[in-house]
């Protein structure tokens, strides 16, 4: 006999669909709410609510916002000539999270795929151009996973700015900080050859 | 800056406070949420409020149940001679998930644990005795965690028992099936030394 209550089943199933959530995570979890102070509980199911009726995406750069315009379009503190483009709204809370960049952002919403049929068309190219025609933007840094598609990608938008006369840069390609330099790949170690840096000691 | 819009951050916070989700999980899953269909997240928010609200405690046994009795005790098809004691509802469960018994249960609520204060008093002991006094009881099968608390506890409903002419059993103790006998601690062999049993070959 399956001795879950109905309730308690359905939230191990709505639970288990979360990634990183197996069945026996979600029996834990789903324990615990039971066993929770009910705030504990509602502070949950309306957070879930509220994510999906409150968060947009922002006028200007297309990243995560409550309301219009996200935070960084709206602070007066920000470098508007330097535009950050970058995949997808969760690239921009990593890159913020570095501290190390102090410009605007524009979210081109996905790359080119060839191989899954998403072409130019499937980016917010026209929006990345208008804000660039607009003047005020001096350097496009293309923060862009480095793949094949992201590459492929990256070359794509510098096309879409020729003439433009605005700066384009790419995040450096090295070998990755704090790795073992025995698995790094032939490909790693060819970037960080070519690219490799003065040290001033 | 801080570039999660307020209802992200608070899911992340309300999901991070669940057992074995850390920040980056908890990250990991706001992001799902908020890709996911509004269905998914409806029934995921919906799930958690139900289980709040609807799942409460069988009258009869402490088990967990929507209503006023648990689906076990409601059955007509359980064995109504035996009842097997157990700490947590929970316990129930997994009980159940072995297949292996088919009479009813009771909830004590808790263990004894002189450490911690815990008397008797905080035992359902009382509800237990009603049971058996009812008549229809002939053994009462103790399955109580193999720790001095649990023993503790074990022999305390046996003494509350006592003079009711009822069989007191408890699970039984030895090599857990599948494990390494190298890891076998000298306590588990004493336990399976003493209580060997015959092979019929």
């Amino acid at each position: 006999m399956d001795a879950y209550p109905d309730s308690l089943e359905r939230l191990i199933t709505a639970l288990g669909k979360l990634p990183g959530i197996g069945r026996r995570s979600a029996e834990r979890i789903a324990f615990h709410v039971l066993d929770a102070e009910r705030d504990e509980a509602d502070a949950l199911a309306q957070a879930v609510r509220d994510v999906k009726t409150k968060v947009g995406r922002c006028a200007a750069c297309g990243a995560l916002a409550e309301g219009e315009t996200c935070a960084i379009c709206a602070s007066p503190r920000r470098d508007r000539s330097r535009l950050c483009v970058v995949e997808r709204p969760r690239d921009v809370i990593r890159l913020e999270a570095t501290g190390g960049y102090n410009g605007l952002y524009h979210v081109l919403g996905g790359l080119l795929s060839p191989a899954e049929g998403a072409g130019p068309e499937t980016l917010d190219l026209a929006g990345l151009r208008r804000r660039v025609d607009e003047g005020d933007v001096q350097e496009v840094v293309l923060a862009l996973t480095p793949t094949a598609d992201g590459d492929g990608t990256a070359l794509c938008v510098a096309e879409h700015l020729r003439n433009t006369g605005v700066r384009v840069t790419r995040l450096a390609r090295g070998l990755p900080t704090g790795a073992n330099f025995d698995l790094a790949s032939a490909g790693m170690l060819a970037d960080a050859l070519r690219d490799r840096q003065e040290l001033d000691a």
